[in-house]
């Protein structure tokens, strides 16, 4: 083991085809089942998930001093839990078991017992989430929402550029890519009337975000400075924070967005480690006027992840809607978790705190249809010359997230649902 | 058996002091720690916490077909798991082993094995809350907030009386009672100035409220109707929603509370059934203008739950701060659950739901600092005289609830907790 993992001249022994999310640079975790197994931990590797249980039984994991069982588990929160150092450890074996120096650690004979194509197995959802948290970070999407919902000359609000503002969410209707989105019932206003209609909402969005997981437990009482903050990531995965407008614009005064948001918010099933993006770190939007000290951070902390959002329709007809960069953020991670927890606030391994809409500067990368088609005043154009503003029932929403330099390609894989006709009772 | 578990009349062999919260008619479930035992599931009888666990072990419930190991269990999740038949009949089955009729059930001789004196036992958080809302269902906390915050004359924004107006809250900052609570540090503007400063909460509060636990699953996509509501309300705890309002003031807009309130939420230790408040269901205030059909219910869904919040200060003065009642909330729980799940939002078991502070007609029923010194500007005098705008270090608020009518008395204990000065890095 010459290489680093993060070397893009490290190969593995399986064939990771060209454009690939999952070189053997990357090594994500995840949650899988196969056939009537009961769920387990794994990584990818080209087209393969690799199952971590199975490497574990073969011994492979044994100098590691890993807790028993934490690769049998239905989510991740168990392995995470075990430290930084540790699932560095599990990363580095695995690039030690996969690649393509054999005198090692060979699992090649194993192959056909830990190995399983991709489109054979089932991705759950990764994570028991305790708490989840959204954040407004994108100056561009906070500016862009602002205008639309209140008034252009104010559309920042005062506290906007001294705290990352967010919200908690509602953990409960985290799903992952796959899993059905039923679109919502809720109440709203018609144009031009005071009183409510209860009824399937008629502004369904999507959001573009990203979120990044806790690895690390705090005490209530205790702050994460932005300094060690880095400690307490694990990884991100890709956030689709679906959006009722109607409903959301009937209810979000005073308390904040609600049952809007609370029917579904699809994540990507694998998370990818900040090991695997150390290679992206980059310096990002200069922040005017300066942060009061308990923001203040030191070096580069944003990260050059090229993201998309991509609508198929169900008459096969594909547009990418939002091309954008997790750069553009103005509030970076460390100076997210360094608020929530200012406070005293207590934070879980296993919970996230997605970004906001990651919109950024032009037309082409705003995160969502609100902004696309100004409130649907301005609505899109479909490759068939049809008229789009929000979303309708069949629709498909992709989101990708890759980041390339020099040969080295991470990708986040996909975060991907199908709108259904609302299953819930009027 | 002949007494319903709701008769006055029922008595039980042990001493239950006159006046107690917990005679025989209450039965409430909690987790306590004696010494260095596990946690347990218990219920409270007098001033005596009575070990399910001991009970279970000497066959008592043998014949109610129980999951293993639901009493010697962290948290009350999987006892309220068992779904509401099977908690019934375990209540009922207490109440049988501890009436004064000792012909059926007779556990007096082993009285020392499972009766342990509360004074010698820990209570601890009785639930693992995956999801918290609070609502903000009281017509006079309603306006008397937006009356300071906003502006008396649109103090009701035009969505309240269609829709019980709640926000996603934040689990892990849920305490129990006794726990202490830390002052909290965040950034608030001082008065004249436009940029913030961070530090310890000038205007610490507390908020008188209640909060219902969820006792059965809902599946995403699937909405719980009014009628159907009660089926998933288990029981109710007292709840006092902490906060520092100048920081929620400089946070909320555009998304709501966050920092302000997720440093600390203290519960009481006991979950007190729905079956011991059915004697108090009582008819709340008129609805008007109607509520839309999906929040509209049938006969009578409030509680004539008398409330209170008394202040102790560290050099021994004690003053009751607000006294008011369940029943004057303008949203009914069963109202609230139902437009929590109408867009299909999911609902699990120990997901808290609070009320939003309870305030009534008159100063006297004002159920925070906030609307109990107008915001600062009108003091409250301690009995010696000094003048208090918000909560000091040291102060401790604890909060009551009791039921009462013809000889029956359901108590809820108490929520307790003591200020300290913040232990948070600044």
């Amino acid at each position: 083991m010459a290489l680093l993992i993060t070397d893009p001249k490290l190969k593995s022994w399986v064939d990771v085809p060209e454009g690939s999310d999952f070189p053997i640079q990357n090594l994500p975790f995840g949650i899988f089942r196969y056939q009537d197994q009961d769920p387990r931990v794994c990584t990818a590797i080209g087209e393969y998930v690799a199952d971590l249980f199975i490497l574990s039984e073969h011994g492979f994991f044994d100098d590691l001093d890993l807790a028993k069982g934490i690769f049998q588990e239905a989510t991740l929160n168990a392995f995470i839990g075990q430290g930084k150092e540790k699932t560095r450890a599990v990363r580095q074996r695995l690039a030690d078991i996969l690649d393509d120096d054999l005198e090692e650690w060979d699992a090649s004979e194993l192959r056909s017992f830990f190995l399983i194509k991709q489109t054979e197995v089932t991705m759950l959802l990764p994570l028991a989430i305790g708490d989840y948290t959204d954040f407004y970070s994108s100056k561009e999407h906070a500016t862009n929402v602002g205008s639309l919902f209140r008034d252009p000359e104010r559309a920042l609000l005062p506290n906007w550029k001294h705290l990352p503002v967010g919200y908690h969410g509602r953990s409960s209707s985290i799903i992952v890519s796959g899993d059905p989105v039923f679109r919502p019932n809720g109440q709203f206003l018609e144009d031009g009337h005071v009183a409510p209609i209860f009824g399937p909402s008629r502004r369904l969005d999507f959001e573009l975000e990203t979120a990044f997981v806790v690895g690390k437990n705090s005490k209530l009482g205790q702050a994460v400075s932005t300094e060690e903050a880095e400690d307490y990531i694990f990884g991100m995965v890709l956030f689709n924070d679906w959006s009722a407008r109607d409903i959301q614009k009937w209810e979000y005064q005073p308390l904040g967005p609600f049952l809007g948001k609370s029917f579904a918010s699809t994540i990507s099933p694998w998370v990818v480690t900040m090991e695997a993006l150390s290679s992206f770190v980059c310096s990002g939007p200069v922040q005017e006027p300066a942060v009061l000290p308990h923001l203040a951070f030191r070096g580069e902390k944003s990260y050059d992840i090229q993201l998309e959002a991509i609508l198929e329709t169900t008459d096969g007809q594909r547009i990418v809607l939002c091309q954008t960069n997790h750069k553009y953020l103005y509030w970076t991670m460390v100076q997210q978790l360094a608020h929530q927890t200012s406070n005293g606030c207590a934070i879980h391994i296993g919970d996230l705190y997605a970004s906001g809409t990651i919109s950024g500067p032009g037309q082409q990368a705003l995160g969502s249809m609100l902004e696309l088609t100004q409130n649907g005043q301005q609505p899109l154009v479909l490759p068939d010359g049809t008229a789009r503003t929000f979303l309708e029932d069949g629709d498909t929403i992709i989101l990708r997230g890759m980041c390339q330099d020099k040969g080295l390609r991470i990708g986040f894989g996909e975060a991907r649902a199908t709108i259904h006709s609302n299953a819930v009772k009027a």
